[in-house]
């Protein structure tokens, strides 16, 4: 089926080339020509602009979004004086859902159709597909299966989930997830729980690395807690190899242990690497959602809170908690180039 | 190879199977005659005590005790009396790391080796392969590397970790992770990973379940925050679904995840579950190691304590605050029977 | 000074009877006719609609407003009609601190003066006086000083803070914290650390109420963590004689251990509360705050997550991990009513 | 009544001021002769080794040992062969309650009592008293009242807890908590409660000294999550200032905040601090206790393993997860030169 992409970065591109290799029309604009070059020497049908982009396809149109956040709206105005009736415009994108919900609603009156698409798989998706959460209305979500189907990664080699007798998409790797917003909102939750997922594997590897606590020589003083039992803590274990025996077989066998695996094999230390880890809204809009929800989600908020503590963001904190204990304890802080204890 | 197993519970009686499907030789012993008559009839050479059993084995003999925990000291003790210089004990249960010290030492003059094994799999590990965390001197384990080798995964579905070159028995799902105690560190950490895994599903499930809070009729008073968007609170997802469709393409894919959909398929509700999670010991260990360590571990301990409230152990601290509240505001609690909001 | 009051229950009833003693003149209204005759028994000026209020105040007008929450934005929408310019509305109530910048650009073209005052101090605050955080514009913040001065403390008791040269009203008591929603925003995350401090007083006091774990017998099973050091925890500490104990001379002595301990005091086992501990706006609020900063405030977050859990807003995510314990391990949950420890 | 002091830096010197003061006679020992020398100028009587300072006191003797934690052993040991039957010792210091059970244990048998003392107070004690926590049998505890009573606070400034019947001491400043161990494992609990409640302050300092980041340009990038409505951050707010407003009627008055006033009064920037937060020892044991109790303490662990990530503890565990994205989004971290986003 013929589908107009706009945005051909890594993610829009590799999605591109998925719908073509399974017979898909794509035509595809970029506000870099050569973004555009590259795909139509891969047989994509180039446009020079959104107006062409939309003259090429035929009606009811279908228009794929991916674009950074921050042009999406944009995008989507101008796409709102182009496009007629019964057209569609799906945003692939990670916005707020609750942008969907206003863009659906500016776009209803003309009668063209919004689709949020939560799309997770990174830049692994080409070939192992892409997890689609899709929000919007059932006949345009409905009309656009023969792309959600392509684009996901298929039953494979997942093996049936035992008991399951649902039938649908879900087992295909896509899921209509309700009207709009309901995409991004599942897409966002998402990116929360891999945030949690990841903080818990880093907290478990970095207690495995410091299991050699005890065989470091210690700084006694009044401000520094020596270890009680040094004995217990004389362990030097490769964590590389932790995170390749955690992948088969195990409890947390996970796609995310694999990749920490792929990244120790390759850097045992993980030198190359300065701990400055961001984010990127979903986590911080699931914590926000959680709270307004009333739901407790210790976790999440505190893997949110480790990313923004590895950016130094706690510093202010930090300050305010030595400022007291020298005012109530005359306690001098220990200087910052000698740790108070090894990493 | 020869391998005698005490204990013939779900774990050692499947570990005999997995075994003898292999073409080793089980001698087994449990405290319940059926037990081993069971596995007798399945091709197990029976034992009716620990003494014929150490007598059925040629040295030197290698003894898999897996009893629960507060058993395998006892048991250790009476082999201790039985075993000659070169047998090996390996405990495959969850003993705490420490234990495995002081064992270690305790049969070190006899010539006894102890080997801890930390044993993941479940109640799954009869045909997916337990992974295995081993800790130990060097020549016992090498010694029972055909046993490790059976029992473990073996690298099957998963694909390589790319860019690996140590080669190594990791990547088979088996790790000699250091001298005694290590196995058991390792399979400890590896459980607290998972009680954060878990929660932070748990946590984003909740958060999906709950994304109709707008939709519900909410109380107005002085005690209860009202939604100021309920108008962003308007979904209802199928939160079976959403885990069936995690486990393709996305980045949270994992066998928790796998379970999640399996359990989601089978109770959509999850009403024949009460919600009170046991925690067995690895948790709280894992915590205690991170606060030794100086390791800061928020995902980690915010999930065993997501467990310990899910038992209402938090009962006394809440009415703390309820009484806090009642003195410094007035506040009088809103009765138990009338929710404050919908779970 | 002359001052309309706008809500006569508990807290605006007090703050018109602290401003009467110190000389100043209410005009007071309320929905209820009862709150309106009860203080013009005391000596306040009644009015009996909005129309008179305004009526029997002279320009330039301050109204101080002290309604529920949701009742404000209507009161400041009839207020609007009947206010002239350079009048001055008072929102004393625990509004979010963004409707005070709506309302502040909603009244400002008509020359309406809003000034927005965060207000602590509970049910005390007749004697004790009231702790204000203002926001506003500088010349109707400092028309106003008379008002704040009788409200708030004064020095009182206090001992000045050593080295202060600064001068200013905040030693009295009272701070113009800046433009319209200062004032708010400082009381939001006053209520946020409001919420921390609570919950570190109550997870104390739980430690210490449960040092008698190792006195209580305790089940063996597969479910529940024998306790490995029984004799560590052998005490039966009087929890309210500690609280009583922390008000004088400790680090941690503060109103809200002055609170505790007179809880304590009445109901040594606070068999009177069922643990249920509401929120109120504020907290939320402040962890939204603290996300959109990206400033870790995981203290403040699990003292809010604690008080949803209080409620059983956890039960759906304990579900789901008993579930999935159920799948991996076959374990079964313990029935509820078979507490797995003791509270 | 007589005491023998050793130990004469900075608490154990003010104790024995304080018990000069009061009358009380002071035999004073110190690895340092010139903290004797001193001591004894204010008219301590001088002791030059151990075996003296006994010599010099009438039995039954009452010693107070005020060393640092890693020799307390030690002093204890030298005791036990200089003292007689009914002498007692008395472990001022912050010794882990668990040596107070061994050391109890260790002179039972020679007839000489154990007595622990949590003590705190800091720098300030000297004026303001000492909150003393009390362990150890009845007799001893009872025989020792007078120097309990002098060195703490007494009733004070600090008004009666209403309501409060029950006589006792704890409203002079200071607890018989139990038996051995009873007296630490309450300063324990408390330097845990201590530990939340300070990090709950500085938690909300830090986001009212963030209300300004909507005046802050932002990169915009992808790895930058742009804020949404900057509008609603666009105050810079006096943080001295608000400390010092919430010293007065506030509902988080407290000692803490006292100092938080007067730390920031001298440096409003806090810029003589670097933020590396020490931990000793209690809340490290506190977290432990809480785990082995089963008591879900989130807020006490977070602000313990705030003080692990102001100093950095956290590198590894942050790598890891830059690691992990990087392989599953090729994202690249930023430059640890150019913050992510002001602190």
């Amino acid at each position: 089926m013929q589908l107009g992409m706009i945005g051909l970065g890594r993610m829009g591109a590799n999605l591109v080339r998925r719908l073509m290799r399974a017979g898909h029309e794509c035509v595809v604009f970029d506000v870099a020509p050569e973004a555009i070059a590259a795909l139509a020497a891969e047989g994509a049908v180039p446009a020079s602009s959104l107006a062409e982009l939309v003259d090429k396809l035929e009606g009811p149109r279908n228009l794929w979004v991916m674009v950074p956040a921050g042009y999406v709206q944009g995008t989507v105005d101008q796409l709102a004086e182009l496009l007629a009736p019964d057209d569609a415009i799906i945003d692939g994108g990670n916005s707020y859902y609750r942008d969907d919900l206003t863009r659906a609603a500016q776009l209803r009156p003309r009668g063209i159709h919004y689709v949020d698409v939560g799309t997770s798989g990174g830049v692994w998706g080409l070939d192992r597909g892409y997890c689609l959460m899709i929000g919007g209305e059932d006949a345009v979500v409905e009309r656009l299966d023969p792309i959600w189907r392509t684009i996901a990664p298929g039953a494979g080699d997942a093996e049936p989930t035992p008991g399951r007798t649902a039938g649908g998409t879900a087992q295909e790797g896509y899921l209509h997830c309700g009207p709009n917003g309901a995409g991004h909102f599942v897409k966002m939750v998402h990116n929360g729980v891999e945030y949690g997922m990841m903080a818990a594997v880093a907290e478990g590897l970095s207690i495995i690395k410091n299991a050699d606590v005890g065989l470091r020589s210690q700084e006694i003083d009044a401000e520094t807690t020596p270890l009680r039992n040094p004995e217990h803590y004389q362990y030097e274990i490769d964590v590389a190899e932790v995170a390749e025996v955690w992948r088969r077989g195990s409890v947390v066998g996970s796609w995310l242990v694999d990749l920490t695996a792929a990244a120790l094999a390759a850097d045992p230390d993980l030198s190359t690497f300065g701990g400055r880890v961001s984010d990127s809204g979903e986590g911080r809009w699931t914590v926000v959602a959680a709270v307004e929800e009333g739901v407790p989600a210790n976790v999440i908020q505190a893997s949110l809170n480790a990313r923004f503590s590895s950016r130094d963001l706690n510093d202010f904190q930090d300050k305010v908690q030595s400022a007291m204990r020298s005012q109530f304890g005359g306690h001098h802080e220990k200087p910052a180039d000698v740790p108070a204890s090894p990493s």
